[in-house]
């Protein structure tokens, strides 16, 4: 019986081939070659795949004879970057072990609770790239809707954390602000971290990309300073700076919950549990000791009521409790939108106007911002319990705050302007009347079928809020859109469905 | 705003593209191409294409340049073979409408229950391709471990029979048999089928290929002759010889099975109201009226005691009453394979030998062919009360079931001879003592990595029973594979697991 691994392993010659598949590394193969028919490689989906530096799991297409030629593999994009390898540098592929965390999965899935060596192996397993999509997607099936435990959430936070790098700063606070998404431009992030590295608190942010919501504060960042930032240029930015507002994605910490989250946008769902590992691993991971957690609530927000408010917040800081966290919770208003825009750049445009004391800046988002920040400032012990709004608000007047933010910019790679959209269509009231109700998801919905997040510069812009007075013809929100495609659908979407605006005649 | 379609749309020209998707329809688009930016394709995964015949929703990837020319499009095999497309036609691209049963999926995820019109929504979207395959496991998975009521398993059922095609046969009775899978090697089907169209019975079989086992019937009966029938042969074959053994996925009956089938395989689960759906799904679709389902119970046989038999039996007998099913069981002794092969054409071979009423035979698959042949007999009318198994033993042993066995392959496309496999390995006992125990998963699991069910000659023979006295040395089974790799691969993991075949020392 063979007992080496080279028995089962076959040398090939790589290429690039320039096939988009997304995030997913992909080896190709020809249907003719040797390899594929001698080691019975068609047979299987996955296979490993080992450069000179690196060795990783990929997906195997058979692809036709005129497309490559005998004895090369093509290599999709991902695959190149992840092992490091260059047109004609040689691959050794060979049969991947069985992923022996699957068994974990299927117990979940038929209800059982797992142990600490269970969720462990299955994280890993995820950020080797071992699990399938729908391993993925049956992973956060089966942990939602109260499926975890508070022990078990613990657990999975652990292990996600220990999946990726894990930051450690010199001294203590490190703060950090996380709000509970469901609410369309809500951007206080960069307003908040501006404030507090202005007032000498070590902030090193890591932001996610949307999940299920036209932007994340990720995405908004973006459109103002590069957020790809490596381990190396975030921990040189803080040390700089004091701060940094970076994708948690490109620095590794927890990178199984980047992984999990492009799986529960395409279901657009966002369980407790899962919720809950996803921010407090992202916190943990980045060293972070003190936290401020906004949990928006309205009827139309991610949290409907107090009630639910109430529990998740007790579970956040349960959960927290357990793992060395202080968490501060700030429940606020979720009934509309906060601020003007929604979507990356158009969100961008609104902490700039606040950043910079415009005229217009929108009063919500200041006033969101100011609230965050001097919570954080009170929790971290920088401003006395009640007086933390004021020495924010202080911070933001007086132009530090913008200084700063211009500062954490340039060190992350220079501040740039948020793109414009080359495609509008305005919406207008049909009637007089009083704004009385905003329907976050459908606009939510209207501004992903334009493009956002992906599209930069897609989305919407406000121009009323809950209980203006309108009247017939007034402009009620601008539609923006990248391509005209695009603008048709999300006009298509809302054309069927009830207005997001709902207008009560006098 | 734009109101029609036709703005929506694009027209290119279709191209082969020689790249193995499985069975995914995949449009291939320029990176570069004015389509793809205009209309702004890129940031969506999935399109309308149509052709001049039909319109389906396809995966959209982004190539470079040099893998197509400007103003055309690649069409993966399954895309060519759906749209009916030839080289050179005209392909219209569109946005695809948004998923609406989607939030029904998003509400079963939730834990709620859902209504007729929920499930008569997702099984349409997923038998016209909607649903990726993320979806596809969060369904699965939110149905799993008794998430389905018996009123739900009904709906779910109705609905994968309304999404598909259905027969009607003229006359009753129209019989079927099914066996809960969980037994390698319990391929009694075709033998059930010679011995009841040999009695005059009409039996149009449609069988699936293996979820989680290293054979289905389907796959097995491929190796004796053409299972592919569509449906308009399917009904030929039956009105000249009174029955058939076709893949029921290619006949559309009940296609959302089939599609559901990829994804349960390869999450390795298969759940009780799913499988109870699955079942039945086929048999109505079938146009049958009397039904015997076998249940093997053993230790490590997908149902693991009486008690979890008698559960599913008693649902299975209410899902089928509730849609006038006559339903009748048969619970049967599975601790252990059944025959000696386990792979598709290993157990072709033993159905072979059963029909020809060879000398070395394999006992077991006979006895309990003629017990269940015997048991649908009497369902059907046939024979009385306690006559079937003697019935169903006379039309064997005179040769009547063999040559109808013969003829109906002759109309299904000609009889032919199981492959062999050229890589072999042998396992021997390492010391005496009695066979106690033998667990079907780990053989399963063994067969399934020597490349079963996609190499129709890999798999196992075993050549020793429960309670078989055996010598250091004896050959306990042959491992057979169609690659050095798989060989290598399957060995690998039996020497990581415990023996199979368990011996306790004298």
């Amino acid at each position: 019986m063979p007992t080496n691994e080279h028995s089962q392993s076959t040398v090939l010659v790589a290429r690039h081939f320039d096939i988009d598949t997304r995030q997913e590394p992909v080896i190709f193969l020809r249907r003719d070659s040797a390899v594929a028919r001698s080691e019975g490689f068609e047979a299987l989906s996955r296979v490993n795949v080992a450069s000179k530096h690196r060795s990783i799991i990929a997906t195997l297409v058979i692809v036709g004879e005129d497309l490559l030629q005998p004895g090369h593999a093509g290599l999709s994009d991902a695959a190149r970057h992840l092992l490091d390898s260059h047109e004609g540098d040689e691959l050794v592929l060979s049969y991947p072990r069985p992923v022996k965390s699957l068994s974990y999965l299927r117990s979940k899935i038929y209800g059982n609770p797992l142990s600490a060596q269970a969720f462990q192996a299955i994280m890993r397993d995820i950020v080797d790239g071992r699990y399938m999509d729908v391993h993925l997607s049956a992973f956060i099936t089966a942990c939602a809707n109260g499926r975890l435990s508070g022990d078990e959430i613990s657990l999975l936070t652990e292990a996600m954390v220990d999946a990726g790098e894990r930051l450690h700063w010199p001294g203590t606070p490190i703060v950090d602000k996380h709000c509970i998404g469901g609410l369309p431009g809500n951007r206080t992030t960069p307003v908040v971290v501006a404030i507090a590295v202005a007032r000498g608190l070590t902030m090193p942010k890591t932001s996610s990309r949307a999940i299920t919501s036209p932007s994340g504060t990720a995405d908004t960042m973006e459109t103002l300073a590069p957020v790809d930032l490596d381990l190396a240029t975030m921990r040189r930015v803080v040390e700089r700076e004091g701060g940094c507002i970076a994708w948690g994605g490109s620095v590794s910490l927890s990178p199984a919950d980047d992984i999990l989250i492009r799986v529960e946008r395409a279901l657009n769902i966002d369980s407790e549990g899962q919720l809950i590992a996803s921010v407090l691993s992202k916190k943990i991971a980045a060293g972070s000791t003190h936290v401020v957690i906004d949990i928006p609530v309205g009827p139309t927000a991610k949290v409907r009521d107090p009630a639910a408010a109430d529990a998740l917040a007790a579970q956040l800081k349960a959960v927290g409790h357990q793992l060395g966290l202080e968490i501060c919770i700030a429940v606020s208003d979720g009934s509309q939108p906060v601020g003007r825009g929604i979507g990356p750049a158009l969100e961008a445009r609104d902490v700039l106007a606040v950043l910079q004391n415009q005229a217009g800046a929108p009063a919500d988002l200041r006033q969101r911002s100011l609230e965050l920040a001097g919570l954080l400032l009170e929790t971290a012990g920088v401003a006395d319990p009640g007086l933390g709004f004021e020495a924010a608000e202080r911070t933001l007047d007086d132009g530090s705050a913008w200084s700063r933010f211009q500062a954490i910019c340039e060190a992350q790679g220079g501040l740039s302007e948020p793109p414009r959209a080359n495609y509008r269509y305005d919406v207008f009231a049909e009637h007089e009347g009083t704004v009385s109700g905003i329907d976050n998801r459908v606009l939510a919905r209207v501004a992903k079928l334009a493009g956002a997040p992906n599209d930069k510069a897609a989305g919407l812009e406000m121009n009323v809020r809950l209980g203006n007075r309108v009247n017939a013809g007034d402009l009620l929100m601008v539609v923006h859109a990248e391509s005209p495609g695009e603008l048709d659908y999300s006009l298509h979407y809302m054309k069927s469905h009830r207005n997001p605006i709902e207008i009560t005649q006098p």
